[in-house]
């Protein structure tokens, strides 16, 4: 009975022909959607014609410089500006006493917490860390204003830091906040301490789930700081006009957090701001606070001129929220025939210098791959005299998963099973419950697991000496949030699409797929762009893994309204009923009279004599987007002299739901894991006794280059979202997740240690070994 | 019983309230309409941030310019472009031949005649005029790019050139298209001639109404071309990627114009160019062919580099589209009680180097403010070796009005009437006929006639020698054409408009009026801005008097959407229906309970939880706008020694619907009168004998300037359009229409002269005085 529903039938179709590992190529019902059409901002960034915040002139433009503090904490007793304000060619010099007040109630602006935002843009009263914003000049050119930033005489009084996130937990450690007190859960204990929330999970009983365990394993573990590593540096150019708007061209993942978070802190409505988002040079959720944009709009009220800062590459790493380095022990039970009974996690991470880590991410996503009945989790988000961490891919997840899934191989290895049986055995399945109670609705982790362990990779020999192959899991929810979308009918035939995503990583393509498939075109016959906070409805940040899904969403939507619109166009110019007329890949026909045909293209040339232009705008506003599973392969080999660890072979799978555009999914899968394997490898803030991140550039900080990767080899499963019309899941995020653990896995089959520090560099590979080469002689 | 059809009563009482001479301030139901915001592009156009053509900058940007042809009328035996290619800094020369073929079917560009534009960008054969471009050349600055032009070797053939309408009729006269045949109501006589078109119209039997007639008064009358005179000269800056697309950015009345046009002219498809409006400085009907366009593209295509070329004010006198001079014969019969029984009309305009005079405009408005019986119309489309003709504000009818309404004031005179009496006696009313059949709806002639007599200008006394005062009336149709637009709310409770409309006259804050009355907003709470032809549906050109009335078509209906969706929202929230919502003066209140209220500000801060982003697109295709009716009074003191005519005084009055903004209506009757004045005392394009404009510069081509001009007093008429939301009817071209004739008829009260030619300069007033002693004397 059921295959009579409507639409029942289809949707089984569709799932059968996508579920399971499917590498390429549309399948199903999708004519567009699952092809690979060339972005429509190809030729601008491959000729170097895109626009880039950094790209942006105006006439009588100015530049701003930010100094910045040396000292990692310090009481700021003095800040004398004269001698910068007479010096030739400065137009303007800003401290934290020239921003206006703020308002009362803050409102939110998605992924920024507006409570902190004013002293993370400029520095009153305190230093918090090195890098931390003290004044900003205004000049002519950007030498002038870096000669200005030496006359601007600072008194500081310094004052004790902490660094790591233990330490400041500790009774007596420096005290970043006077008056800050730790809330748990939420709720405000009275506590005085650098421990800002403690975030808390608790399902079933542990003890009785480690009391159930044949085999337990705990383990500690500390990871560096990374950095998102984004090749572009912030940037924002403002311009504070005589009538009292402002407008901001900057590279950013959030137009209107920018005009959100702006306007509060230099004090205008919401609505005075207009920001035009220009091309963006990655972002990875590193790019939404707007560090710069108030102080460029504040120096533009004082100038009356357009105010253009750029950070250099050393302020983006001091001064740019990399994601938090972290302290966690993971304790985990299971029985010898390979159920596990209980997990617990104790997870400190360090926000930097402001509340904030992503410290949220581990409890939702740490152990959720796994059907288990007892967790207990304690989350610490801490702050510490560092540049205060934000968004990257994933956020908190990787370091939480090297963790796991270590301790998850090491107890496989301990009752003796292959570790992709072990996960496919307590892999979550439809109807399973989430760490925060809520139901799994069709899920892919099973089949994740499956094509991995039918993968050519996972099944190939693996020969030579200090050579070992490793596997991790991982998860990631995936975001919702709203967008909007502006469609209209040209009189050629081709369609054009406005969106407020920033695109990051092929969104206008994917946009335009949507389009093309809703109205049977192709993705070439419909013209994406991206459109600034006045002239689209509003849309959140490019971020969370939600563009594709959730703006699609309102694309899909806007393309069936044209549709609708376009039939009954049709209908007038045959003189019939909408019903009499379908839209069949591109060719409205005639139902009543089949040899009725007309293309789209040429029902376009019709538009204006059967009624005017065709146009439709929709939103779309989805509570989560859809979960997705991912599973890494890595092989290695280790120097056992030096420590030096190389990738020799590398596969990520993940279930994205349907692919929109297989290369672009490829692509964020391949993209994730080389920074997960960054990330497991060489990158690391590296700081001095003093606090001062001393290796604050590219050569120092050691992002893997292609002649450092692999080819990483991609199985994309495709389990349709049933939340999503088109069935797309979000991609971006969970490729990053596994990298580390997958490769400490491997390392411990090449070599036989088990490590437990990112980056798993040289130096901590050796310790590893010495340790080993130690405990035998014992 | 009519009274109780639904909106039939609330449309009386607006009509009741808005009927007549209402000089300022919202009436009857509008909250917002009427009134006088300040324009949201004020600040940038006062402050010079406004960013033209001119302003734009990009990197690697090269310089064009266009060699013209220094002949009227020659054969283009050879043209040697091998030492400016050669010259250093020269990157690319470009002469006809390198534009690509036609395509087969030229699709139709509005107001642009498709089918003469190839040859009008770039003359190939033969030059048609001074000025004609032959070549262009991109070079890395402007300077390089001059001295390049020069080296364009070009051999001519001079040939024998005729600028006078008349006599390009003769037989015998210099033909300039070989095998050009004169079509008579569009049917080809196969008749060679240099007559492209000849018009005809015809109502009842004109020689049976002058038999009726007790006065019979006919005159014949020259008037030269004049140019719309804006500020901003042409320009266009085109980028031609390596994907084959092209981004225009250009200041250009008809950005769609631009893209459709230019496409055809390059040869890619429509939707591969995309064209950025910039702020237009005036434009008038001037700025819409893309004569720089298609030139700026293709030196873009052969540099791969962003060519921008802009006009000099030589060029745009000599090359751009003034309107046509013209040769005009009108006879009017009329009884002795005033009564108008026939008129005939002969016009003969100078379409310029290609076909496409306005001659056809004066047959559809010359009489209409009149109910005649008898009349027969003769227009003459003919070219001559001048820059090609194109739209000046009311195109066409100006100088017809001149000599149908001085002839009008001869009769007024011989049967001893007062001119305004006589014609409230012919004005036309609901009901009648226009010349082309169809019957006026309501309008406001009668409305407008009785304003002026009734206004304090009309009866002041007027004294002192060689003084006198005059009056003419005009008729215009404007336009209704297609626009598309797109709302979204913002969560602070603004609203974002983006419109495809140009804004040259104030199009912005107008529509911003529209969407705040819809919302019961503030026109300062809406944030209109123009889109690119990229981000927005179909739009026609900002022209023919439509955008206020179309474009703001569109913006209320997209607004009625918005309230639509909000009211949704605001019941979601209450827990109730739609239906037991309103939104009464921007408060949604709950009909069932009123003590449950909230502002739109307060739901929008709502609308991300009830449903996610408000949006909404409509568009505009209304067949035609809302006729206008107007009449000028001016003042005048004639110098009998030197000619000159001082304007003393002067008053317009005109029906414009429901005024939307007065002071930018008040700005457009004004604006009109200007120029009207102008081309009634000053302007005219003089010719040597060779061809040449002589007076090719704002020094000696006389527009008025403030110090010329007296203030213009406004009588603002509103009799709402039937077929408008609100009311409107177009404003702008009609007030330019009795200027000329106006001034006229004052003149000859001052000195007893009826002048037939335009302008009515000091050397033309002092031959007509002479004439008159020489007369007197016989």
């Amino acid at each position: 009975m059921i295959e009579e529903l409507p639409g029942v039938k289809e949707k089984a179709e569709a799932q059968e022909s996508t579920r399971g590992a499917t590498p390429d190529g549309p399948k199903g019902k999708w004519k567009v959607i699952g092809t690979r059409p060339i972005r429509h901002d190809g030729a601008d960034k491959v000729t170097g014609r895109a626009k880039y915040g950094i790209d942006f002139l105006a006439a009588d433009l100015l530049h701003g410089k930010i100094l910045r503090s040396p000292h990692a904490h310090a009481r700021i007793k003095r800040i004398d500006v004269s001698r910068a304000l007479a010096y030739p060619g400065v137009k303007a010099v800003l401290t934290a006493n020239d921003f206006p007040p703020l308002p009362a109630n803050l409102e939110d602006a998605p992924a920024v917490d507006m409570r902190y935002l004013p002293r993370t843009v400029m520095a009153k009263d305190k230093v918090l860390f090195k890098g931390h914003p003290v004044a900003a000049v205004a000049a002519i050119n950007t030498h002038v204003a870096e000669e200005a930033l030496a006359l601007i005489d600072v008194e500081y009084e310094v004052l004790p830091a902490v660094l790591d996130g233990v330490e400041s937990m500790k009774e007596g450690a420096p005290l970043l906040h006077a008056g800050m007190t730790t809330k748990v859960m939420g709720t405000d204990t009275g506590r005085i301490s650098n421990v800002a929330n403690h975030h808390q999970l608790s399902l079933g009983d542990v003890a009785k789930g480690f009391r159930e365990a044949d085999v337990i394993v705990e383990r500690e573990f500390r990871t560096a700081s990374v950095h998102q590593g984004y090749i572009e540096p912030q940037n924002a150019t403002a311009l504070w006009n005589k009538d009292g708007k402002i407008t901001i061209w900057t590279s950013n993942q959030g137009p209107l957090v920018v005009r959100k978070a702006t306007a509060q802190l230099v004090g205008v409505p919401y609505s005075h701001i207009r920001v035009i988002p220009l091309e963006i040079g990655g972002g990875f959720g590193g790019k939404i606070t707007p560090y710069l944009d108030p102080i460029a709009a504040l120096l533009s009220r004082k100038t009356a001129r357009p105010v253009k800062i750029v950070m250099t590459r050393q302020e983006v790493f001091e001064a740019s929220g990399p994601t938090a380095g972290s302290y966690i022990r993971v304790k985990v039970g299971a029985t010898k025939d390979g159920r596990i009974t209980a997990a617990q996690a104790y997870l400190v991470y360090e926000a930097g210098a402001f509340p904030g880590s992503p410290v949220g991410g581990p409890l939702r996503c740490m152990f959720t791959p796994y059907r288990i009945p007892n967790v207990e989790m304690d989350g610490f988000d801490v702050v510490v005299n560092r540049t205060k961490t934000t968004a990257y891919r994933a956020p908190g997840v990787t370091n939480a998963a090297f963790a796991s899934e270590t301790v998850i191989d090491e107890i496989c290895e301990k009752i003796g099973m292959d570790p992709l049986e072990f996960r496919l055995k307590n892999a979550v399945v439809e109807g399973d419950r989430r760490p925060d109670g809520t139901r799994f609705a069709e899920i892919g982790c099973v089949e994740v697991f499956q094509a991995a362990k039918d993968s050519p990779h996972w099944n190939a020999p693996l020969k030579g000496k200090h050579r070992g192959r490793g596997m991790a899991a991982g998860f990631w929810g995936n975001g919702g949030l709203f967008s909007s979308c502006t469609l209209g009918v040209n009189s050629d035939g081709t369609v054009s699409v406005v969106t407020g995503s920033v695109d990051i990583g092929g969104s206008r393509v994917a946009m335009a797929m949507h389009a093309a498939e809703v109205l049977g075109l192709r993705a070439e016959d419909i013209i994406p762009s991206v459109g600034d906070t006045d002239s689209v409805g509003e849309t959140s940040v490019t971020g969370g893994s939600r563009t594709t899904f959730a703006t699609g969403m309102a694309v899909y939507e806007a393309a069936q309204a044209i549709k609708r619109q376009m039939i009954e166009r049709a209908a007038k110019l045959w003189e019939t009923t909408p019903e009499d007329v379908d839209l069949v890949n591109g060719v409205f026909v005639r139902k009543s009279h089949t040899d009725r045909r007309m293309t789209f293209k040429e029902l376009s040339g019709h538009i204006l004599e059967t009624g005017g232009p065709v146009v439709a705008s929709a939103s779309a506003n989805p509570k989560a987007g859809g979960p997705t599973f991912v599973l890494h392969i890595a092989d290695v080999e280790v120097d056992e002299e030096t420590g030096k660890v190389d990738v020799l072979r590398y596969t990520a799978v993940q279930d994205v739901g349907q692919a929109i555009h297989p290369s672009y999914v490829e692509g964020q899968m391949q993209g994730g894991a080389a920074q997960g394997i960054g990330w497991a490898l060489s990158e690391e803030y590296v700081y001095n006794s003093q606090g001062a991140m001393v290796n604050s550039s590219f050569l120092d900080y050691r992002m893997p280059t292609a002649l450092d990767l692999p080819m990483i080899d991609t199985i994309v499963v495709q389990v349709p979202n049933p939340g999503s019309p088109v069935g797309t899941r979000g991609v971006a995020e969970g490729p990053v997740i596994p990298a580390p653990a997958a490769i400490a896995n491997a390392i411990h089959q090449a070599i036989g240690v088990r490590m437990n520090v990112l980056p798993m560099s040289p130096t901590h590979v050796l310790e590893a070994l010495w340790a080993k080469e130690k405990a035998k002689k014992r």
